[in-house]
């Protein structure tokens, strides 16, 4: 999906978790979480004994612009030492480890990390290594597991993949944007008066073209396609085209050009007697 | 992370969305979108005109073994052609449109994708090319729009990215894992009596060590010390591996270790006297 607008504010997010990924082994993939974090606005990267060592420039093309991640990058010797100023660490795991330890899904991970960020602690989110994962003495660093729910015979998710689904749980926990929304544009929804004239139209030519042939089932099929045009929540601009429609439909074509045809042949008729 | 275990049932949803990459550049950006969707159990695959062909060797590598999905991908030469049997299609696009249509968030679709599908209607998620994403003409085909909430100054957002996002929220929304939990593996928690019994030990030792120094501060501080540990909610082999911190710390250093030190030195003046 494209869709950067340069022109609108970013919404960096000082605050965000810290994104800690343990021995990476591929700079590609450093990248694509790169890009991913920024995606949802996260730029505090930390990485720990990256294998190709830091700057490393296989990161650069798939993090796809987002420089002020990597730029602000900083690479540590230990676990330890990445976290030290963090209040709260979550350690991502697919597979279940033998520890007895808080076990959250990423969306409730995220309402917790926002929980304490907006009281002022520092967070932050540790993965391990592509194949290996994150050690247990790793995990022993942290508060609690944060496990993504996956399909348990084929659990082995992309590293950028992983940070990309806790980059988006936070995001969300900090977006206003409303479940569902039908935007309008630059047109005003009709009123139920146009939306009636709209009806009263097409059932004035419908009756005209003989479409309500049985009584009994007339007001039936009146409700159903009123039912089909306020379910379209119409514009004003909308109730025009389908008026027009409906003109076109009725006197280009149909019984509306069956009764132009007549009329032009009588004409024709009485003209020739 | 890394997690699969073959042994496990796999949670093959047949009924889940097809997903409908339309014209895909790159076999590896199909490779990876494959992956993801296998890691949340979707593998009704659709390829509208794949720029370089199908099947594609690209694709292999990076979909890391979820080849059951790879050998059902169908290809369709147009859009409506590969939505045809479906009753309800949500096109993904990250970029506002000109268009009066319904925008869900990831969240929301997937909810109501759900419910179709418990109702036996069939679903799909429609995604457009990678750097230009889905033509108008295309979402005119769809129910309605599903925008993912991104940084706005940072919307481009990975196919691979993008399909996982849907994917894991259509998972979600079929999965019953509590949103958090607390192992015990094969270990007991502890009873209040079997804790209240550390509490003993450890106050013992403590008032022994001279830690209670003025009396107006004990309640406060054994009521601090309590909270610590039946936070921790102990399990009977932890309850025994502090009891034994207590023990070790108490007779062999500080305090304990001093007084050991001291009965010696009195025994051997008075064997010397």
């Amino acid at each position: 999906m494209a869709g950067t607008d340069h022109k609108k504010p970013s919404k960096i997010q000082e605050d965000g978790p810290a994104i800690i990924l343990i021995v990476p082994q591929l700079g590609e993939n450093i990248g694509k979480a790169v890009r991913a974090m920024y995606n949802f606005g996260l730029t505090d990267l930390r990485l720990v004994a990256p294998r190709d060592g830091w700057p490393n420039e296989a990161a650069v093309a798939p993090a796809a612009g987002a420089d002020i991640v990597l730029d602000k990058a900083r690479v540590f010797d230990t676990t330890a030492e990445a976290i030290a100023d963090l209040e709260y660490v979550y350690a991502t795991t697919a597979r279940p480890r033998d520890m007895i330890k808080e076990v959250v899904t990423p969306k409730r991970c995220c309402e917790l990390m926002r929980g304490f960020v907006n009281t002022g602690k520092k967070v932050g989110l540790l993965f391990g290594p592509e194949k290996a994962g994150l050690k247990n003495d790793d995990i022993a660093l942290s508060t609690a597991i944060v496990s993504v729910p996956l399909n348990p015979s084929f659990a082995s998710i992309n590293l950028a993949q992983a940070v990309g689904l806790l980059s988006y749980e936070w995001f969300q926990t900090g977006s206003d944007i409303p479940d569902s929304f039908t935007p309008t544009q630059d047109t005003s929804p009709a009123t139920a008066g146009e939306l009636q004239k709209l009806f009263d139209h097409m059932e004035e030519e419908l009756k005209e073209a003989g479409y309500f042939r049985a009584d009994q089932r007339r007001s039936l099929m009146r409700r159903n396609l009123r039912n089909i045009f306020t379910r379209s929540e119409l514009t004003r601009e909308e109730i025009s085209t389908m008026r027009g429609v409906i003109k076109a439909l009725a006197t280009g074509g149909g019984a509306g050009w069956i009764a132009e045809k007549a009329e032009i042949a009588l004409k024709a008729k009485k003209k020739a007697e």
